[in-house]
């Protein structure tokens, strides 16, 4: 009676970073997720760290660096315990430019065909980065990792985010990919040159390129191999996709296997949707364009006649070794629309190193938990007579 | 006068093989290029070598293998000159499993969008083989090739097939997959368990799983680790492909890269086209589906109502590790053809590893040299009351 009310129950994410862009769209509070408007993703190649989106399965740890430990343990090698200084003194500094794309990204498109379960991301839940920080593979070897050793196929990460009941975020990837040199996988301690920020999984992360980016675990504080699969709903469930007539009732998760490499996709960046053009005019189109698992980007292509005519869009990126593609494009055309006004929709199709392209319609890959949509982007613009 | 017309230029086709199967669908005799019917494909897993397409670019050579011998040579390396006994005799024998497909393959459906120049194949331009052999990346370590060396990127490949002018048939691969264990590069002297047949590369021809059939060169006789790519048409133009709005005036050749891996694609094998049933039949739908650099197909969607519904196939095929998935699955569906009479569309779409899947239709992909059609396969059966 003295006082008013109680006290709420402690907040879990009161200590979350504050500090986040206020343009971010934001897609969920808690856990944060949010991505930048996206007309943000095409200023540069490399995105500002402010601009990066965000997705945080999780509350977001607080890790003093000073008493920060990576335990390395598991099937067949000695355990590790490795401050952060000693990361860096015992391995060598090695820089990755790596696009990071949530599975999720552009489930807005899923949503318009039919419902699905999760995060409404528009198309900006992507961007590139130069990601600092040791190669897996050698902190693996350096604890007596055998590359040909019977029974391990995979190496799980566990981050330092817990859910109320203590259970840690954690993923895995095949071991094949954690040791190849070729395939750049990180235990990343900067982004952009600086330290990882908070959101972005400070003081240590891991970084596997051409990888969806829920394999990619922030604030790492254990790395397993293993002859199983992280034993994670985010492992075994949440990121796998299934034909659209498999629904909650029917699927089977465990036939299908977890995303690891992605597909290629593209997204129209500019104009914004609705735009006002004059009939005939030449609008410039922009966007970004990516595949998974190290491929190319070869061609984007653009067409405001349904298909009739297609542009071939030029191309801005970073050299990188063929096979290892890890960065996305961001790709300009100067697409002519009709004589007459009306609506015009523009769609862009890329296609990768594998001749891969996109699906046209997001219906036909369609899945319950509305992953891994790379049909067609399309946008519709406004051709009117000027007044 | 004497003895009436003079008598025919040598024909460089006459020592071409006489045993190949009738069945076989003939796209080309001289040279021969040549596909079984399609339903001959979903026997078994593994294709019967009689039944195995035939992709000749030029005559078939006859080559006496007790004088055979395969040269290695060029960039920093050793020269070496390997009879076939000694390659067997020191290098360890390696089979693998490997679908091999043409990049024209399904070429027909292009043909239906818009005229292009090929050879008009069908959906049989594919085989599953065991193929034996030594690896390539063995055999280039004992020529002292080095894997970090400056300056190699490409290995090329020269058959021992040539045209009037003498201009052997050569194309090359990046060298990082002729030296990775995993890409299980062959130097092959067997298929399906016999030495090579004369049509298939008789006594010696590389396989290069998950790759375009071009690259995996027949009767080779020389290779060659080096800075460029092969210098023929073969590497450098034939098998690319541009945007469908890319004609053979505007074409440059260089802005596109050669196929290697090859994109996901899928075929309809049984029924045949134009088959009648009763409406509400149950329907069995078999065919292959396959995707190139190592990604297991995981899925097969058919559908008989324009997507609707999606039946998920039964897959059968070979057990292989991660990544190296080479061969293709067979797939078979049971599917209900609707209650009203009249014709029916078939469908069908895979989805790989990656989560890439086909294409709805050839017209975004065509392109002037109709390679890598991988659409979704498509066919028409009737439904109608019986008499
Ligand atoms: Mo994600
Ligand atoms: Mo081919």
């Amino acid at each position: 009676l003295e006082g008013g009310a109680p006290p709420p129950p402690e907040d879990p994410y009161a200590d979350d970073p504050k500090d986040r862009l206020p343009a971010l769209i934001v897609r969920s509070a808690r856990p944060m997720n949010a991505e930048p408007p996206r007309e943000l993703l095409t200023g540069s190649v490399i995105t500002p760290t402010e601009v990066f989106y965000i997705r945080n399965h999780l509350p977001v740890p607080r890790i003093d660096e000073a008493q920060y430990s990576l335990r390395i343990e598991g099937q067949g090698i000695k355990t590790l315990d490795l401050s952060l200084d000693r990361l860096k003194a015992e391995f060598r500094k090695h820089t990755v430019t790596a696009t990071v794309q949530c599975s999720g990204n552009r489930r807005n498109d899923f949503y318009a065909v039919k419902d699905v379960k999760g995060l409404e991301w528009g198309g900006a839940a992507i961007g590139t980065a130069v990601w600092g920080g040791v190669r897996l593979g050698e902190v693996l070897q350096a604890a007596g990792l055998d590359p040909g050793a019977e029974g391990v196929r995979h190496v799980q990460f566990f981050g330092a985010d817990a859910d109320g009941a203590g259970q840690a975020y954690a993923a895995s990837i095949p071991v094949h990919r954690a040791l190849d040199p070729r395939a750049d996988v990180l235990l990343a301690y900067e982004m952009n040159g600086a330290p990882l920020t908070r959101d972005h999984g400070a003081p240590l992360r891991v970084i596997v390129p051409g990888t969806a980016g829920c394999r990619s675990v922030k604030w790492v504080t254990k790395v397993v191999p293993s002859g199983e699969e992280a034993d994670s709903l985010w492992q075994r469930r949440d990121y796998k996709a299934f034909s659209p007539s498999v629904g909650w009732d029917e699927v089977d998760w465990d036939s299908a296997p977890a995303i690891q490499a992605m597909p290629v996709t593209s997204l129209i960046c500019e104009p914004a949707p609705g735009a006002r053009v004059e009939p005939e005019d030449l609008v410039t189109v922009k966007g970004y364009a990516w595949s998974g698992g190290g491929n190319r980007v070869i061609r984007v292509d653009v067409t405001a006649d349904g298909g009739a005519t297609w542009h071939t869009a030029e191309l801005e990126g970073v050299e990188q070794e063929e096979g290892r593609n890890w960065a996305w494009v961001l790709w300009s055309a100067e697409v002519e629309v009709p004589g007459t006004p009306g609506e015009v929709e523009i769609a862009a199709k890329a296609t990768d190193a594998s001749y891969n392209t996109q699906p046209e319609a997001p219906g036909p890959i369609w899945n319950l938990r509305g992953v891994n949509c790379n049909s067609w982007p399309r946008i519709r613009i406004v051709a009117e007579e000027a007044q």
